[in-house]
């Protein structure tokens, strides 16, 4: 198996930034996570867009696409903020690549305290390494398919739409 | 799906003794890590033994044997030590149960920076839900089969022995 | 030395709230820091209020005053927001009370990685046992009086007037 | 005020090993620990040794009274194992420097979750700021003389002699 994972942006990448006192995009948190994965197979990292998913339109999701069908590997990780990962997810769905594209995010970010950033990355490591190809969100220690989930907002929890 | 985690000790959840200066074992971290994983699904926690894996003999085995035997959830999670997961597997794989049981533990305690444990635990899980009935260990972002794996001790790695 | 600790909020207890994507109040983190810093010492903290420090009013400062005025304690520091905290030392200082008393806060949450929270906090208790009654302002390791010291909010730091 | 921080190992910047399971030293983490205390001031760090004070003999504290004498800072904080810091303390305390010398440590590493070494950290560098020569020992935000400080290795916590 190789892998690539691809960076958009979301909770999980967020920084807090002293100056503003805001929650930024700064680097890319993934290379230190990745290191304390301590995974053995070859894993690619791009960087590809670092935004709030609520500032996502169209085009960013056009590249996002792109970017899975240039993809050598066969199983893709995409970090994603969780507000709009099923309206991405329904994109690279509808688009029928023949790859296993697993999306995962954080509720909280992985620079802060009690973060299950790096539980769902490893739990969206192992979701794209057993499926076949096809589309799914792996978020709260669930796969959900891209076509049959929805963020709870109000719990902070994703949902089957079954 | 519902899922039990059953805690052996390991590294994964060695604590710092201020006292001794020694890694000791006091209380599970894994309800704390798990709290942080958001998992929305019943998962049991089971905090059967805490002792390193090296201090590990028959009479344990048998226990975390009988442990998988009487867990009403089909999918089990064990937190080990890596220094004789194998061992354990060897024994629960040639039990035969109609259940899934992954094996997982850390290089690097839960409670000190940079550690493995959180993305282990995901990883696990995932491969726990996804998996047929067998036994597996799952280690550095890899899956292997319980009759295939050892961990090289001269670069703290799993291997696959075929 | 007896040390009373107050808490008014600030970016140093500043926490993630997951559902709203927001820096908020929750509990301090003052009894956590506390308890890792053991301090032998009895040590008093007082919640008086949780509020970001741009949203101090007259009010405000007048309970942080008189919470100064009645503690027992001689020795108080008071965990601040940066913004104003010159505006709180001024209000204390003109005062005039017999105690010293000496505030700090923090540029990124104690919750948060990298932060200097447990830093300050340690900086400030040395402050507040080793000077005579006075305001005090301490940050970035350094010690001001609380008529000679603003905050540069271009670079995020504390500096003299003089 | 210019500071020198003098690194000797200890607690404070010992690190885990994967391969071993051993705490051990590689690179200090005072670099680290002094970013994210965001002193202003200038600060000179000197990794001068890395051992358990425990391994500590009359060859490597002159070592450390050597880097006292030729420091051209008059204001130094020694990071030092807990458990020889009273012997260090009485040899730089007979010396009779005319700088201002405190030697500070840590219970729990400063990669360890809940470590007390940046709050030490914070302590120490307001008490070499605040103290006249001599030298004195900071831990458990108490400042102790060099001739009246023992540690209680039953509770582990300093205390006075007297």
């Amino acid at each position: 198996m190789t892998l690539r994972i691809i960076a958009t942006g979301g909770t999980f990448d967020k920084r807090y930034d002293p100056i503003t006192g805001q929650l930024v995009f700064i680097n890319s948190v993934l290379p230190e996570a990745l290191e304390r994965a301590r995974i053995t197979e070859p894993t690619t990292f791009e960087p590809l867009m670092a935004i709030d998913s609520l500032d996502m339109n169209d085009t960013h999701r056009a590249q996002i696409l792109s970017a899975c069908e240039r993809s050598p590997e066969q199983k893709i990780v995409i970090i994603h903020g969780t507000d709009t990962m099923r309206e991405t997810a329904r994109l690279l769905g509808e688009a029928g690549l023949q790859k296993t594209i697993v999306l995962t995010g954080a509720m909280v970010p992985y620079r802060v305290a009690s973060s299950d950033a790096l539980f769902n990355l490893g739990f969206a490591v192992a979701v794209a390494q057993l499926n076949a190809p096809g589309v799914l969100v792996a978020m709260n220690g669930r796969v959900f398919s891209w076509d049959k989930v929805r963020k709870n907002t109000t719990d902070g929890i994703f949902e089957n739409t079954d």
